[in-house]
């Protein structure tokens, strides 16, 4: 990797009183010394190659390897500067800005086609025979030292993976098929049961379960309950069913899955002076003007719960867990989960709207793997000897570590593996 | 009541044909006939008072009362005029407007302060005397035909309504309460539940319950179903969890709770380009960009679920039931409900986020009562030889009532009754 930093600093006063010294000190400090630490002694660092003064300003040109990479000698160079200035003449470091900033290397696979990576410190991103170059533009202090610049690099490397294993389609890897077996039934459930008033369809995806269906489900609830979680010793919790968007941020559903949240807003404010006006348009009207709601609401900051599990992980944000602790064992079936999908909705068997129960554990990796095969095992009993049905297991990197770029072959052993049960009335097993 | 409305009508072509003919129009036919009809003998009803005709425009002046009021007048003249010219001239009316519109009327109730109906409709609100002036303006034939004037001035007296009822402060009225009893332990349960890892802060008002909690909740729950949901053989359905706002609208939490939903929205499209960008911005600097988030979603159109009830009366729209069906007694405890409140929130016995069954019943107006005496029967013994509290029951009248205005006496009976326990770490019995 060859990088190409140029940069500002801007500092208290006119540098005028250190202009003599400068090139020495370039030379004999900072190219020679500064800029060595921690670089392997065979191996190229940082070092600036051109430098302007203007005013109270500093400009350089540094040039760079992996080994110290010019943005982190930047930085390097300003508490230097700041130390030694300020020092001798009382000069101090206003702010730090990098105007251009080149990166070009040879990356392991070649993108298919042309990596864009949209945001507003990235100017652009080529492809020049076997090499990336990527320019990047106004990265301030912010951006160097929250990481922007490695961050970009990983994502460039995100989206040429994804790219290799088919952009966004789920990679799917039969595990394990039943016998084919003879249906008692063909016909379509959702349309039969809405045909006898027992479900009826409330919004897109989303269905109300009359006492019939409500006791099929519950049925089917307390079948995991009495084979699977109960023998295996789990525990009931009861978690939160609206997740902050910051906790998504951190189990990465923020960004993978942001295009299939339902979003949840609070108001503005909880003053009813303040919906007054619109109580009287709504009262008068009968309407309910969407535009002028959305613009009394905050900018969403949670969603509709996705997965039970964000809210654990939370739970245990800042505590240490103790070995013998181990495994954590639970489940959760206090509420629904939303996710909103694009097509494909059909019936209760594809839906927005989920009634399920979470299971989840957390363990040494041992325990982990252990614990799932256990769990795989119930799952069989279940489908084979109770439900007696035509089913496969699979494993399915999913979609949303598809989108979030990450896809490679190391995430099996942690990946989703995925029960398909065969529902005749669609014809096709496949 | 008395009403003055002055309007405008548009024709096709200019009325210079039907002007020398119009004077007599007026006074034999509209005045005479058309303005008579359904008005009592006695009684006055609307007249046309002034007239003038501008090119294709006709302005009319219409005084009238509650027998016949001059925007119904103003309709049924269109009506009229459409057919009579355009069979005798082939003129057809294009357009009908209010410009000003002005009604006048001694209330039952004189309000206690100024009272504001913020529609764009409505020009002012004064009191003068005993009387309240009301000046509307710019109302198109949407606003007439939808009733917007009469819902305008429902809203005027549900505001005076509420003003001598309190405003928005609840109605409470003490109907039974136990004996004083001597607190087993007054410590605060949640905190006491936080120091020990029991229970967890998940958002304001919003908890997680771990294993031992949970299984309180759960035995709580265990009781109610033994103790009221079977005996009184309430059937289990499954409602949706999400609310479209149309659904609230028909039972008024729209607006009446409009400041104290959790809103719900989508995003404007599924397509994961759309959401590139935003991916990269929070894959670079970690940071979610909350504004441009807001942007990048629909309107809400629906709210996380506030009582279970809505979509319950939503699966009987536009069923006929046959009395011998009723009564129907459902409850569902499938998903959490939530509410946003301004203040007051504390620990697990006042929160955002609800876990709780709701029980729903329909029937005739005696059964609904028969049932409601039940239920206060069996809430009784749960509390009284069950969980042994200190507690009492009140008619409440619910503050979204209160705050759309509906807060007359003959709610009473249909309003709500709440069951109030004393918690002894709070100190006060009040």
């Amino acid at each position: 990797m060859k990088f190409v930093l140029e940069g500002v600093m801007e500092f208290s006063k006119p540098l005028e009183p250190v202009k003599l010294d400068f090139p020495k000190l370039v030379a004999k400090e900072i190219n020679s010394e500064l800029f060595k630490k921690g670089v392997p002694q065979e191996q190229e660092g940082s070092r600036i190659v051109h430098w302007a003064i203007e005013g109270s300003k500093l400009l350089v040109t540094i040039e760079g390897t992996t080994y110290l990479r010019p943005h982190d000698a930047f930085l390097r160079l300003r508490n230097f500067l700041s130390e030694k200035f300020g020092k001798d003449y009382g000069i101090g470091v206003r702010n730090i800005f990098v105007r251009d900033y080149e990166i070009r290397y040879t990356p392991k696979k070649l993108p298919k086609e042309a990596i864009q990576v949209k945001v507003p410190w990235v100017k652009s991103i080529e492809l020049k025979g076997n090499e990336i170059i990527i320019k990047l533009q106004n990265l301030d202090s912010t951006a160097l030292e929250d990481r922007y610049v490695e961050r970009i690099l990983r994502r460039v490397e995100e989206k040429i993976d994804a790219q290799a294993y088919g952009g966004k389609a789920e990679h799917w890897e039969l595990i394990w098929k039943s016998k084919e077996k003879k249906p008692v039934w063909d016909k379509d459930p959702s349309e039969e049961m809405e045909k006898r008033g027992w479900i009826k369809r409330f919004d897109v995806g989303v269905w109300l379960y009359t006492p019939i269906p409500a006791k099929i489900l519950r049925t089917m609830q307390q079948i995991a309950l009495k084979e699977v979680i109960k023998p295996l010793k789990f525990e009931e919790v009861i978690l939160p069913k609206v997740t902050p968007l910051e906790v998504w941020l951190r189990t990465g559903h923020v960004p993978g899955s942001s295009n299939s949240f339902f979003y949840v807003s609070k108001p503005l404010t909880y003053d009813p002076e303040y919906w007054e006006g619109f109580a009287d348009y709504v009262k008068v009207t009968n309407k309910i003007p969407y535009e002028e709601l959305k613009e009394k609401l905050e900018a969403p900051r949670a969603g509709v719960c996705f997965a039970q599990c964000p809210p654990f992980y939370w739970y245990f944000e800042k505590k240490s867990l103790q070995e013998e602790n181990l495994p954590i064992k639970v489940w959760d079936a206090s509420g629904t989960s939303m996710r909103w999908e694009a097509g494909g909705l059909h019936g209760i068997e594809r839906v927005c709207e989920f009634h399920r129960i979470e299971i989840i554990w957390l363990g040494t990796k041992d325990q982990a793997i252990d614990i799932r095969e256990k769990l795989v095992e119930r799952y069989k009993q279940i489908f084979e000897k109770i439900l007696d049905i035509e089913w496969r297991m699979a494993w399915v990197t999913p979609w949303y570590m598809a989108q979030a770029g990450q896809v490679g072959e190391a995430e099996k052993e942690k990946g989703t593996i995925d029960f398909e049960a065969w529902l005749p009335f669609r014809g096709s097993r496949e």
